[in-house]
């Protein structure tokens, strides 16, 4: 399979696209990003690094974040986290509130916001924010490899400043003690992590382990194949809110999107695959990173579906 | 692979459990079931057949009809069929109506109950029911090798009788010009579909062209890889209702469940499985029957998650 | 009071809006009507009458008849009735069917089309639709004093063509086991109800004993008066879908409305009104009605409120 | 109409049930209070008191509180205010959010959290919570004729600890800037209105205006009659949450309830009345005050609906 001859083919494919979609502005530090933005890195299960276009510029990863974060949440308190969160889709928007009441204060999935803030409020427990960011910070740096990784505080100052959809949310399940700690350092935590700053060459290696049974491309272990495999099925089903169907009928590959116009998609046994693009599409992911995503994946036949 | 070898170990670690969940009991015809009965038939895609219990013993398939007509439909209409139904999971139970209501008469996805009821109507267009159920019943003999496919009439006149929230879906989306036959006929349609009654093998061969690109194990095309790779990812994310999540995160393959027991699942490349047990769990899916697959796809490393 | 210089008033006040509002076009007899058409009656408790423009031409009273039936209803089964039917606002539209889901078959109200469907199941109980309303036709009769009230067949025929909603309410009611007649018998005395043809006068007269402690001009009882205070309530309360609360606060009476443009008022101890105007708002009331009925309260000081 | 004879009468129909129902428990200062405790008080439009019980002891009104800033907030925005608060009943429970996101961040009516948490906002209006709840605090006394009147401390401090849901709804609609001020700030004021404690004659007084056209006893304006007729219809329809429909198809009369076993009702033209005792039942009302509240409607014949 020729890499690089695929990635032209994607650019091809692309390349009227470019610019597409809406950036998000409901934070200034997003809104300010140029449109025209898109890259795209794929790093193979034995550690080859594929790069196109603005690949090397690193971008708010926002929800995407949230895998690493329930990586690292399983790692803490394993599968008693399915106690606190669910694993079904939603069928509802990425900031909805219907749900949880109607589940008394317990989120469909880790991927959806509220489900996010359950997973951070696991990793706070009881400690300080900065402890709890310090450890995902190294987490990222680890499974990247590259010390490089820093949290963007000005993105982190912003969502602390406009999220009140989520503090509703989290004082929301507060009330119903599916939230441990004091609403503002679970927040802390929440605002910071989507503030984590990237590029898709370092997005695509972290997201490695999870292309690669568990194992980054060194070889060592971040968690068991039997966790990356299910992290994947969550990925699939969740990761993309109201849109996930359209994503796995679209691309066939487990998926997360954030704000910020970022996808990491997982090619089990082949590759972790990182797209940026900033404009967002009506559901609020990456409309040309979709678009790019849906290329590689028809052009490299890794769709997970046959 | 030895797949006697580890369908032995499958029925190792269902022993303890056969007859664990609860018969559906809404129509007559199914509650009278055995409970006991468990059967279970891998199809490869080289054509190999491998049975376990009492996986020669027909049975209602039910929604599992819903993958083989939604095959037909697309075959029929093409992807203009998505005006009329979505690719999203529901997030809600198979006979839900809320999610119609707020969406003006547009299910979700095909395979809860509104989304198949359009489904069928696609089907019919302009004709008899009796028409269109010949050609449902050609299909799943031509993709199953087996003219002795019949529908069971009891179950579906049983339907047909106690069928009310579907008369209700039925009636629903109507009145907002998204069932476009009389009412009665394309509820006679759908009635008679779920009572179509396959053993496992019979299932698993019907169910084969997935899991081999489109094509039956004899090579016959029955559709596009890519049209085959779709409705496995519908299956993966909208297969087992408001418990698609679960399944996916348990045995990592494209699955239909039916309210008889029945599960058809899909490992690409690879095989078709069928397994049927009577008694099903709260979200109304075979327990046993989950068990089984979830049994399978760790042994045989299928799992299309890496 | 001088009741024929405040109806000039309120005809002065509607003057410049005879023709607002949007006729109902969802079924063909009620499209056709002339939407500047006007009238209102009123009967005081000692039986004078006063009437305005068109008080005395037959219009289609539609869901106007729902106090009536409820009447009917309430005299043959008592309070047990309120298993089957709640007491609250609904908070929804006329034809919602998400409450029903949300609460397992019970309709939130009697005037809500689900709750008035359950009504008429309950004067049906196992008689043939034609004896039912049979029934419902003598008692319009009797409390209007009036042997030419009708029931218009067309605009029946009509809404059993066209009422699919409603079908889809009654069978999904049907299913939750609280609707205990066929469907279509029930829908059949429904929609029969709803086209019953009053004028402004008839419909007047009929719901008199609602503003005259249960009884008649002429001093027949027709239900205790504490029965004609709990109608009055859930009028009040109930009579306008989710328009009730803003009705109650501009108008201040208890009042119900159809989609033919016709709303009958109760000032209790004072009169009983009836106002029709085709023309509807957004909520599916008559928009100039309510105006007349507005300007009525605030001339006499009729408002329960004080 | 001897009222001294028809309170005797109340007791005798309440005395089998004092104490049944609920004490509220989610604040500690709440959950302490003897359940045996009944108290009720009726000024009629002439200035008389009479008094039954524990009518002088004060307890802490709750929600009966929004009644009077509802009036403030009217006097100072007029009728403007009804661009971010509806009045509509909401058919959900006093604390949900879901139809907050239904229909954007405007809560359906002032009398349920989410509504009364907008007015709190109206009055704050760039002010200091100190400031605003001074206000507050003379209006009661004003209207109530008594300088004793308090906040109770303890009690606000433990809402403030306890308030989850509230900071969830007012984070929420903050988002949609359906709250303009600080959201702690805001809350501050809400909790603290909130914590007013009134005994039954203190509060029966404090809302005569509203059974007097506007007016109090001494024939002080507060409101014009059209306000009070308002607000009472606005009682009567929202006042007790999901609830409404049954208080006023018991009783018969504009209320309005409070967690803390306080009811105000209005007989306009008549008497305001003050009931407590503090077991709620299954809604949230006080289980033996709307008992109370029944049997002296039925006593007095003061029912609005005739």
């Amino acid at each position: 399979m020729d890499m690089r001859a695929i990635l032209e083919g994607v650019k091809a494919d692309v390349a009227g696209h470019i610019g597409e979609g809406k950036v998000a502005d409901y934070i200034p530090a997003l809104a300010k990003i140029d449109p025209s933005k898109f890259g795209m890195a794929v790093v193979t299960v034995d550690g080859e690094v594929f790069a196109l276009g603005d690949a090397d510029e690193p971008f708010s990863i926002q929800s995407v974040s949230k895998v690493f974060t329930l990586t690292l949440a399983l790692g803490r308190v394993g599968e008693g986290l399915w106690k606190r969160v669910g694993r079904e889709p939603s069928g509802t928007p990425f900031n909805s509130i219907v749900q949880l009441e109607q589940e008394h204060g317990i989120p469909r999935n880790p991927f959806i916001n509220a489900g996010a803030i359950v997973v951070a409020d696991t990793l706070l427990s009881g400690h300080e924010p900065r402890e709890t960011l310090g450890e995902i910070l190294s987490f990222m740096r680890h499974v990247a490899g590259d010390d490089a990784i820093v949290i963007d505080r000005e993105v982190a100052r912003s969502e602390q400043q406009t999220g009140f959809r989520n503090a509703a949310l989290a004082n929301y399940m507060f009330a119903f003690s599916n939230i441990m700690n004091p609403v503002e350092k679970t927040l802390g935590v929440y605002f910071h992590q989507c503030a984590l700053s990237l590029s898709c060459i370092q997005l695509a290696r972290a997201g490695l382990f999870l292309a690669n049974r568990g194992r980054m491309a060194e070889g060592h272990s971040v968690v068991s194949s039997e966790r990356a495999r299910r992290i994947n099925a969550l990925m699939l089903t969740c990761g993309h809110y109201d849109a996930s169907g359209d994503f796995a009928f679209r691309v066939g590959l487990p998926g997360k999107s954030g704000v910020g116009g970022g996808i990491l998609a997982i090619a089990p046994g082949k590759a972790a695959i990182a797209v940026w693009s900033p404009g967002l599409n009506a559901n609020g992911n990456s409309a040309t990173g979709t678009r790019a995503l849906e290329s590689l994946a028809r052009r490299t036949g890794w769709s997970i579906f046959g």
